[in-house]
């Protein structure tokens, strides 16, 4: 509602139309069963993009079909269903090659299409009641059993980004059995990545952060960590655990609003820090992942430049050493089947990794403003009359 | 020593040279700390190669480093190392390009060459008290610390061989996080391969074969299992455990002394059985790893095609569901350095797995003796002086 | 009409609906423009499938869509479009994962659907004036120019099957700058294969054939060739012109109906002739594409096997090898865009490599007689409205 | 000899021992057939390097046995060989990965070695009548056939480093059939990245420069062209000749000494222009291969930040299109084989697309400052005894 600010409305029961107004009989209706608060929300009610006022958040969304419109052909009421946070037409070339996260279609503005998000095509979000999915029979993921996903919530509900996206960071770093991996940030999205590393194969998995208790969480669930407030540089930390100051992948799970490492560094903002840093800790010919979100035009950033997207990059460091960079929006289509496969057969923790808390919709204001806080925990609003 | 006898014997310590009598100063002499009875020797031993008597036997050897020629430059005295079972010199083509398993110089009669193996090259076998090693800087892989490898040498000796073969196998299967997989033969190869997916993310492992112990010890390391010998068919018991008669992944660790399913066909041997029943059970688009040995030249078979290792393929049933096959010797140092990471960080109990066996030299012919009953274990003849 | 019997009909203008009579909203009605006869086309002619009598031929299908169902979004009257020879929904998974070759929704028998085919899922050909195509936005793809599209139609009528079936050949065999490949098949697959493989770069390709009119066309579209009647062998041969008896890559395109090589084996069927000839004939580690059809039942073959679908292979060749082997249909979709573009620049004079003949409706039962007298030639319809 | 000055000096026999003056019975010593002058040589020339006075440059090589070390077992005196610019031991695990252009074991000051090249290791260069190369086994391309070598050695000098390079950085763009491409730079790099797309199939290849002569040369040789000297955006002139504003591939073949686009930029260095124009024209989901070097210590930078190689990247930009960067030293082995054969073939004529213009060593001086002046030529220094 405003900056910082996030209510509780009612509104409208959603039709079966596109933002455009176009009818959408691709589409179906959606009782929301679960929806998760996202980071990239944060970045939206900090004031950190260019979202209105108003904006009907939630692009994390599982659900129920209480309705489908007559294109519809594979799904029917009662089905229950995880949305990619990605709106994708499946008719374009970028759908057909599997590059969902930059639909051409559904976005007049630019590529890519999200719910309840600035700047991804005016669809409403998932943080309410119902919500209408387009291009429904595309987008959905259907969960074979529905008492074996309803008993399975916590986890499935992070199907819909923030396990994908954990997921495509560590397949873009190139993680896979016996790796060493490093990644930066333990938010939802940076467990997530661990979680995915743990799944992938890798030998060992290092989350590095700031924040204490998100580390104290991390180590909780099995991985190593370092503390970027701690005087030892990031590297030296890799050597104690690794006895070698370089990994072999590397994930960015902290994107533009990176902050500075070390005592002094880590109070203020400095938008490459990041991304400089895993170019010195990853091995030559390393391959770094950056599902963490930068942005075109970031109106509360510390300089001209970073307020254009504009960061100060070692790119010539990253050159020396042979290193390959993988950014953009994770398109979650490419892999949610197998991670729900790897969920149903208990291969993957991933409620516990991120360490889930479940509230109710009335409470998202303080969910909020938790996560802001920084608490090691991502807050899921699953509907009570699940 | 002749079909079906192997006998420890004297024999000379080694030289520095090849098996053409040249000299190799880019050779090293180990002394052979462990080193494994694998079943490729017994199909030599069953006399079902054209192999010779007289055969020093033992190509998966991890050694010490006693003695290095001139040419020699990253290992020295002392040095534990594993050995990958194929000879390559590290200078022709297929070398620079990973494909070590086709080596094109150690070995006259064909591409790839091996230690103690018929058709191989000529190179002397590791079953023995010291073993030379050519072109040393390219083949060994070092272990970093010695205490840690002795500590963990039933894991590490499965790297020159069984581990990255059951591993080469899922990964040319397509096994990766969330997949469903087949693995037809319980014996250390397909244990390996069920190990190897498991590590690589698949969400369920089944493993088929028609010898109860070796199921009963596949299920007690955590795999799902099929009894072959049962009247239900593969299919249908797959159905039993998935839900559906189809996997996504399968890989073919039995070979060319494959037998027939079902009550009858145990009994018997039925060279193209596993093929085809992996392309019955494999889904469309999906990809059949063939780790399992078949041979040119088979002069036990029970039939003149097999004899010159023709195979009645149902290739029409492969082609209708877009299938693709992949074979031949594995490219062990492609990947046995990740392998060594993902043991030492304790990522994969390899050793419980394939349910290994610590003998002494003097026992190995027992050890032949009993592998070759099938029962569920794999001997490694470990030295008395590590 | 019956074993060796093609005849032009008059039938039905096509309904939006799909076989089993469901409406088909998701479908467009096209005016077919161009329409090719096929070598698989023959193979149901010859009664080497189980076809039945009175089916519509016809899956390469060039055409103008004149009437669109309410659910297509991203096509209108007057658009002129190519038609993949598969059938694909674009919502199961293997639609979503490339795979429209064995799409799970389209055919009940199977995964994977075709235009006027046996067993193909009871689609409607194309050799007719008009068509329905479901699943229209998926499947088409729209021309960018309707004028540029009329003045290179011989082109890009091959779009549908023939082209992308050879460039996936050549695309699974491996083929790129530098290549040497040898393509098995001189018809219409075989030369869209070759020139599939000097698209993607190959330093040469040789194609092989018995058929003396077949190979002197290869020659003067500039590929190098050898003839299989011709008491030299195949290796012979690619050393005549290679200097080496093995290239890097091979692509099987004359499928199930093979011939035996030289004098006497040219007479007589010998159904794995060719596959057993490219392990042969392949170097070490390489890979085997093949586009050429292998069917489940094949009522005219030669023996039992054979009719079963299954032929003998010397898989002890391959896996001394380490070769890898792809079959399967082609999903046109994955490549025909990219295809487009480099026939639209020029790049690819696919109508000339495959000599591309016009003619109209009526004349089709000659084109029929004259492509399965073994002419060097692919005919296509082109409807005189054009 | 200092900023700006190159001079023709003579220089002792050398010896089979490596920079650190240990024996290398691993090399050869080559006599000079051709080495080339390349714009990495003219940065460090320029003093835009921290390269020290007396350097022998010369990093492309082509030349004859003509002594071999007592390790070396495939080459002997008289062989005619083409040298990666990148040494490379053949025993580590980068180059065992093919990633040769960051072998660890031949530089003490980091990844990566070359000849005659600053921070790479201490190599002598082969802008000299004899120079040694080590582990040469592993390192030398042999040409098959001298005579054919010597006949198309104009084409074949261009494997060491200049084709190669042009051709990792087509790879890494994702450079295949039907792609359109734009490679930023015309100068020899940039000639041979256009080259290498055409070899790859792309549809159309666009390059783009501010130098008129060398986009006349371009297009002599058939390619489009932009002129960043024009008024008219890059964006705009690519509409041009495309249709649309975007090219599915992009190649950065200028690096570091980058200067800004249009009538005023185009005067004054702009580091990150380069990459930043890149991102705005290349798709999304499109992928940006960077094989201009970008350097860690640019003592001749515009400000503090390009000193240190920190470049003002637009990563949000990137970001929004999922966008993909590769960088880093090309790993020439991993394709020079390959191009050989394409040059063999006469697929490729690189020496007049990069206008190769031979001259004798004495005359080097004078190559070096017409070079820098950028007339659109290659130069090749010949030995005249050849």
């Amino acid at each position: 509602m405003g900056e910082g600010r996030v209510e509780v409305q009612r509104i409208n029961f959603p039709e079966l139309a596109e933002p455009n107004g176009r009818i959408a009989e691709h589409g179906v209706i959606l009782r929301v069963v679960s929806t998760n608060i996202c980071g990239s929300d944060q970045h939206m009610v900090r004031g950190r993009t260019t979202a209105p006022v108003g904006l009907v958040l939630g692009h994390e969304i599982t659900g129920e079909v209480i309705e489908a419109g007559r294109d519809v052909l594979t799904l029917e009421e009662g089905d229950l269903v995880s949305v990619p946070f990605n709106v994708a037409c499946g008719r374009c070339p970028m759908c057909k090659a599997q590059n969902t996260g930059v639909c051409l279609s559904v976005n007049p503005a630019r590529a890519g299409g999200a719910y309840g998000y600035v700047d991804m095509g005016g669809w409403i979000g998932g943080q309410a009641e119902y919500v209408m999915i387009p291009y429904a029979d595309f987008n959905l993921l259907k969960f074979p059993d529905r008492d074996q996903a309803l008993a399975k919530i916590r986890d499935l509900t992070c199907l819909s980004d923030i396990l994908p996206t954990g997921y495509h960071g560590a397949v873009t770093a190139g993680v896979g059995p016996g790796a060493t991996v490093y990644v930066a940030g333990a938010g939802p999205v940076g467990m997530a990545a661990a979680a995915a590393s743990r799944l992938l194969g890798a030998a060992v998995t290092i989350v590095g952060d700031v924040n204490a208790a998100r580390l104290a969480h991390a180590r909780q669930v099995g991985f190593e960590t370092v503390n970027l407030s701690n005087d030892a540089s990031l590297g030296e930390q890799i050597v104690a655990i690794l006895g070698e100051p370089e990994v072999d992948c590397a994930i960015d799970c902290v994107g533009f609003e990176a902050r500075g490492h070390g005592h002094a560094g880590a109070q203020a903002e400095a938008p490459a820090t990041v991304l400089n840093a895993l170019m010195e800790v990853t091995r030559v010919a390393g391959r770094i992942g950056i599902p963490g979100l930068y942005v075109t035009d970031d109106p509360g950033a510390v300089d001209d430049a970073a307020r254009r997207g504009s960061l100060s990059v070692r790119l010539g460091l990253g050159w020396a050493k042979s290193h390959s960079f993988f950014t953009g929006q994770t398109p979650v289509m490419k892999y949610n089947r197998n991670l729900m496969q790897a969920i149903l057969w208990d291969r993957l923790k991933i409620a516990d990794v991120v360490n889930v808390q479940v509230i109710s919709l009335d409470k998202a204001p303080e969910g909020y403003a938790l996560f802001d806080s920084g608490v090691p925990q991502k807050f899921v609003i699953v509907s009570m009359s699940t």
